[in-house]
C-alpha cells in the first residue's frame, strides 16, 4: 500500500489526538503504517457491560477508529475521513489486560475504502481474537468542516 | 410483544445500572417497554471524533445497548443477554444537544433475537436521524457468569 | 420522497428488464413508487437450499434489487446505481407460495443512499417476515458503462 | 481446524448436491477442507444485472454457501447448518471468466460459527478480489427438517 502523502503518519497522529472520545475511554494509538493502524485499549472498570466484560460499543469504537485511520493513512493531504457503515461480530467475551484493534485496508477506492479490523484481548502476553469488524469509510475533499 | 417476566422493567434497569461504560459516556436509560428501550446521550466534548461530531463508536454504543435491552425485556428470568453482531449505517454527522437511541425487537427467537435501533440527534427540540443499527443478540441461560 | 426525474418509473422498469439474473430466478417487478419498490419471487424447486427452503442468496438477491431500485427511483436521469454493501438477517426459513421484497429508501444522499428491505413469505394469503436487509447504494454519474 | 466427523467431505458434497439453487445459477463445489470450502461460478449472461456485471445477489449466493459449508465441514454428524446473517462489501464490478468464493471459518462455536469469504473474479488466469462477505451460521441439532 502506498500513501498519497509522505507525511501520513503525522497526519494520522494529529487527527487521533483530536478524537477526544479515544481519551475518554483511555485508548492510545500504536502502529501507524500505510494502510495499517493499531489502537490499544487498557481494560478498566469504566469500560464494562453488566457481566464485567468490555462493552461491545467500546470494542467497536477502537476497531472503527483503527479502520478509519488505516484508510486515512493512504489519503491525500487536505482530505477528511468519514465512517459510512461498519459491522462487527463479537466472537468471545472481551476481557483481559488490554485490547488491541488492528485495522487494515482491504481495498482503497477513490471515494470509498473497505477496511477490516481484528480485535484481540491480551492476557499475560497471550492473545485471543474477540471481534472482527468490517467498515466502509469515505474520503471527503473540499469540506472545511471535515479535515483529518 | 409480551414479556416472559412481568418484572422485566426492574431487571432491565438493574442491568443497565451495572453497565459502567454507559456511565463513563454519560448515557441514561429512558423508556423501558416490552421489546422497546430508549437510551439518551447528552452530547459533550468528551464524545467527539476529530471533526467535532460524536464518534461513531459512541453512537453505536448506545444503539447496541438499546437493542440488547429491548431484547432482554422479553427474556425469561435468570437469562442473560449477549451481543452476537451488529451493523450500523452512519447517515449524518452526529451533533446536537443529545442523541437518543430507540431500540426495538424485530423478531424474538428462542436463542437469537433480531433488533433494530434508530439514533436521532436532537437540537432545539428537533430530531434528525443520524444512524440505524441492526443487531443479533443471544439469550443465554444457565451460565452463572452471564446473568442480566 | 421526491424523484429527481418525473420519468422515474419507466427508467426503473427498463433497468429491471436488463437484469437477466432476475429472469433466471423468476422474479418480477411490482410496485414502483418514489423511494419504494417491491419485487416478487414465486417459490419453485430451482431456488432451494439443502433443506428445501429458499436459498438465502435468492432471498438476498430480490431484497438487494428492491433496495437498489428504490434508491434509483430518486436519482437524476443519466445516473447509474451500484451496490456498495448490504447486510441481511435471516429470521425464519423462507418457504411458501412466493416471497415479496419491499425496498425503501431510509436516507438519500448525494453520493450514498441507505435503504432497507423486508422480505415476507406469502402462504395462502398470509404474510410472514423472513428477512430484513439494509443496503448502501451509490449514485454514479458520468460513466458510460454504469447507466441505469 | 479439526472436523468433528471424519466423513465431513462426503457430507458437504451430498448437501451441496441438494442445493438446487446452486445448479440453477451454475455453481460447482471445488475444494472441501476442514473449515475451508471453495465454490466456482462460471460467468454467463443469465447472471447479470443491468450493466452486464454479475448481480450482487449471485456473488453473495456463492459466498454464503461457501461460508455455510466451511462451517458445516466442522460440525458433528446429524447436525444441520442455517444462515443467521451475512454482510457483503462489493469492492469491484464482478466480471470475467468465472468467480470463485473462498469461504473459511474464523471462529467455530458450539451454537454459532463466524465465517468469511473472499470472492475473486478470474480473467485469463488473473484474479481480482470483487467482494468480501462475513457470515454467522448456526449449528442446528435434533431437528428432522434441518439435516445437512
Amino acid at each position: 500500500m502506498s500513501p498519497a502523502d509522505p507525511d501520513f503518519e503525522r497526519r494520522v497522529r494529529d487527527s487521533f489526538e483530536r478524537q477526544s472520545f479515544m481519551k475518554t475511554i483511555g485508548a492510545t494509538l500504536e502502529r501507524v503504517d500505510p494502510g495499517a493502524v493499531d489502537i490499544r485499549l487498557p481494560v478498566h472498570s469504566g469500560l464494562t457491560q453488566q457481566h464485567g466484560f468490555v462493552h461491545a460499543g467500546a470494542v467497536a469504537s477502537i476497531a472503527d477508529s483503527a479502520c478509519g485511520y488505516a484508510a486515512f493513512s493512504l489519503m491525500p493531504p487536505d482530505s477528511g475521513v468519514l465512517a459510512v457503515e461498519f459491522k462487527i461480530n463479537l466472537m468471545s467475551p472481551a476481557a483481559g489486560d488490554c485490547l488491541i484493534a488492528r485495522g487494515r485496508v482491504i481495498r482503497a477506492g477513490r471515494t470509498l475504502t473497505v477496511c477490516q479490523a481484528d480485535v484481540v484481548a491480551v492476557r499475560d502476553g497471550n492473545e485471543k481474537t474477540v471481534a472482527m469488524l468490517t467498515a466502509t469509510v469515505m474520503t471527503v475533499t473540499g469540506r472545511a468542516d471535515v479535515q483529518g
